[in-house]
């Protein structure tokens, strides 16, 4: 189906780049040796997914219960969420339902929730993988206790498949993608290591963020779960991870206002997303304008610093390239995606299922 | 309705506080003679936005078409679309349409603007108020200009029904707030002389946002458009412009990881949104810790400093009060509204309708 662009801001894909950055990324996990589960938070599209998975991918990662239901409901049949699921009655009843129609498995980062997903979980197949901390200092337990979590989990029932991390503080400029990458293969040979020495199988190390796939150890890792990949933003572009050509995501805005000698455009926080990390440039870049930058933003407005182009005209649509793509996505309905020069709407089926 | 609680992360609402805040600016305005016209993109629910009705709002304001058409639908019969408009083919059919059902104007903020829009809308009914600038340096043209903007739009067709300012630089700490109300209030008697020299009427002198409410001067406005005040937020805390206990909106979320020492919540900003002010002290607050800080945010956690308080246990439910009410509220399909405490949701029908 295709149909006539929505008013801007809208978001729009362009499928040629799409497809060469799912191919890239699954090109050099086979090269490499190690499975690729993507991280689909970032598109939550089943469309995409499905691409991902005809490129080679293992399975997929999700971050909630709710992306899970999602993507089993499109078909998919082997989901790791790639979080410390908290096991109560309600989650544990969720987690139940997936597991008959799916291959699923959970984070722990504690003995105490290694315990409760035992005793909620132990019977129904849903795996579990130990989430160790390797320097982002966020959910993980230290490396060296992934064994006490591991044995706790084994206790209770639940087959460990193995360990994890996110190596969030790759997202660094300069030399911090490498030592974050350093980093992550030092804490996961740790908890490798500290798992095995409980006389525990460790099938699984998975690890692996967008900024740290090049300097990744993928003689550490056996899985990695990038998710930025396949779109690109102006994180990676600045960050030097993704060049602006492989920007597979823009956000297609209207200059809506040059009074004062602003340039306005009607693509504000609520279709960017309000993410403006430490080392950004600015809130948001112009695909078209590399020295251009969104120097301010609120819901609805972006005010643009052209750096000395041409000023456009009122009307004029310009493609801004959001700051964290993950976050614009969450913001829409749906993906409007470019081919042959049509559009058609890919939804967002799994947007803000958050819990 | 009610309903049992969705899985956390999820936006609940203080009916009984929500109410108090939408009664203290309603009596505000009657005090002051001030008519009120709300910003509903704050909460984007119709439901409110009869609650402000009918405390006397002489009508609303919306950002965009696309709520202006949502709240139409639920019966809202003046609306002003305190934005800029790209008046174009496309949104003059839509504005065409609005205006058959309702009272509706747009601004415009350069005689270009308001020569298209008379182009398109003259027979239609849709008025026009001019956007100065009033400091924010956003949209709005020079208030000096204002007179040749309105005499572009009076020539073209168009009832001018004066002029409006958003004085966003008020959502700054200590003095600027005042400073902002002083800013807005010259910019807005300038303008509107402007305005007059031109022999046009200027029925409505609009302006206002939640901070600078309290410093308002009522001599030069006949109309306020706050919206961020149903609700209040960390920001506003901040700012000093609501105390905690008028805080009506709140993201309930669970501890997920109490590893290495850290509270991790799974309220992140997918939930909470990733605003975050040069005064903010932090990502977040949580209403019952006011010395607690989100001091790092994820796209699907929050980790806490608790300040010294007990740590809580695995499972535990905190209400984080997200820095930026319209933020978080433009993430979630529903708004989970307590009362006599039961739950029910509100559809935030306008989500997500940017253009």
């Amino acid at each position: 189906m295709t149909a006539p662009p929505p008013p801007t801001p809208y978001l729009r894909v362009d499928l040629d780049r799409l497809r060469r950055n799912v191919r890239r990324t699954a090109d050099w996990a086979a090269q490499h040796g190690v499975a690729l589960r993507p991280h689909v938070k970032t598109h939550k599209s089943p469309e995409i997914a499905r691409l991902q998975l005809a490129e080679g991918a293992a399975g997929i990662s999700v971050a909630t219960l709710g992306e899970a239901e999602v993507f089993v409901q499109h078909g998919c049949d082997d989901l790791f969420v790639a979080y410390p699921v908290h096991v109560d009655e309600r989650s544990a009843e969720r987690l139940r339902s997936l597991a008959e129609r799916a291959r699923v498995a959970i984070g722990v980062d504690s003995v105490d929730a290694a315990a409760r997903a035992g005793l909620h979980l132990a019977p129904y197949g849903v795996e579990v993988l130990v989430e160790v901390d390797s320097g982002h200092h966020r959910t993980g337990c230290p490396p060296e206790e992934a064994g006490a979590v591991a044995v706790a989990a084994a206790h209770a029932g639940l087959t460990v498949r193995g360990v994890f991390t996110f190596p969030g503080h790759s997202y660094a400029p300069d030399g911090g993608r490498a030592a974050a990458a350093a980093g992550e293969a030092r804490a996961l040979t740790t908890a490798r290591a500290a798992v095995e020495q409980e006389g525990l199988e460790v099938p699984v190390v998975s690890g692996g963020s967008t900024p740290s796939l090049a300097d990744l150890d993928t003689g550490v890792l056996t899985e990695a779960r990038p998710g930025v990949y396949v779109f690109g933003d102006a994180q990676q572009w600045e960050l030097g991870a993704m060049p602006p050509e492989s920007v597979a995501l823009t956000c297609r805005a209207t200059v809506v206002s040059l009074a004062g000698g602003r340039v306005v455009l009607d693509a504000g926080s609520k279709a960017l997303g309000a993410d403006r990390a430490a080392y950004s440039t600015g809130a948001g870049r112009l695909l078209d304008h590399p020295d251009a930058r969104i120097v301010q933003l609120s819901e609805h407005h972006a005010v643009v610093d052209l750096a000395g182009a041409p000023l456009p005209r009122l009307g004029d649509q310009l493609d801004v390239v959001p700051n964290h793509c993950c976050s614009a996505v969450n913001l829409a309905d749906d993906l409007w995606v470019e081919e042959d020069d049509a559009l058609r709407p890919w939804p967002v089926a799994a947007r803000g299922r958050n819990g």
